[in-house]
């Protein structure tokens, strides 16, 4: 749909940005934002400008933060000796809202992949290193997806500390909860029967 | 999910006032921000300052505008003897889309609801009965939602414009293109069989 107006025009090509976000989309948002102006204009304005200024990355494991330490990095109760990797924020995101650590993290920003051009210097992997050289890291954790990239990406850290003494282990991979069996794809229905966990040890966990 | 950072959590409830847009597809937008600063945000804050600031009314019908006139009221070759009446800009947009019509429009900016509190007065009726008297209108058309309420507001409007000389006619209403007849509910399918139209007079206007 054509706009009457170049002002309304831009502000949809800005919103079609977005992820996920078509012409449609984009019109009825701008639509609903000429109509509750200038309140949830500004809402917006002001808190893109903090995204754009002021948010910080974590100095230590790359998470977004307000200051120079993220909240899970300057809290005392979390141990600083069990790192879980991860490629993202997000992903980050998803393991605290499950509840189920209370170590740290490590973001390393992406995964190998040759095909986007992604090699290991793109990735924060000297930091990764460097810090479980310099600290008492007892375990590193990769919760990477288990893709042909992120395995390479596990394999290649593993190799670039297979001379460091830590305990490397890989987030279980198995059927999903609620998942029916006849529709798991081969490769993980295979893979859960080959890393098949004693009863008892899933029994004791709950 | 909880982030990090205050900045991100402010940009989450901002854009989850927007139509919608829920929690995820938030969090999704301002992550891709983050990744895409300053480009990304600094199009958004420009277009949505725009918005806020400088988008205008047109004077005549109402659409949204950069100028005192929009460019269909300011478009020669528009007819100005026929005025076709919508609720809204969007309504407006999808009747220019469609390539049919050459007269101008009004915007009432809504239609009669007790029930959302909207009367007559809160639409753009004084306008239009002024348009009407003042200028030479043939004709009136009635683009308006087939609802209680949009049923009520053409009567309402035909009410106030008794005693003028003009036509008031009503978009046709039946069913859909490319609809199966045993789905079309039965008000839409009596009425499509109560107002035939002559098929001389369809094939006529291809």
């Amino acid at each position: 749909m054509k706009s009457s107006s170049r002002y309304i025009e831009n502000a949809v090509e800005a919103f079609k940005n977005l992820p996920g976000v078509g012409h449609k989309s984009a019109l009825r948002f701008v639509l609903h934002l000429v109509k509750h102006r200038p309140g949830v204009c500004d809402d917006l304005i002001n808190s893109i400008k903090d995204i754009k200024d002021n948010l910080k990355t974590c100095n230590d494991c790359g998470n977004f933060s307000d200051d120079l330490l993220c909240h899970i990095c300057s809290d005392p109760k979390r141990k600083k000796e069990v790192i879980c990797v991860v490629e993202s924020v997000r992903d980050l995101m998803a393991i605290e809202e499950t509840g189920h650590f209370f170590g740290t993290y490590h973001i390393l920003g992406g995964v190998i992949s040759p095909i986007e051009g992604i090699g290991p210097e793109d990735l924060r992997l000297i930091e990764l290193v460097q810090k479980v050289k310099n600290n008492e890291v007892n375990e590193l954790i990769m919760a990477i997806s288990p893709t042909i990239e992120g395995e390479t990406t596990i394999y290649y850290i593993s190799n670039l500390l297979r001379e460091v003494e830590v305990k490397i282990s890989v987030i279980a991979r198995g059927v999903s909860f609620g998942g029916e069996l006849e529709y798991a794809d081969e490769l993980t229905l295979g893979r859960s029967i080959v890393s098949r966990t004693p009863y008892a040890k899933i029994a004791g966990s709950n």
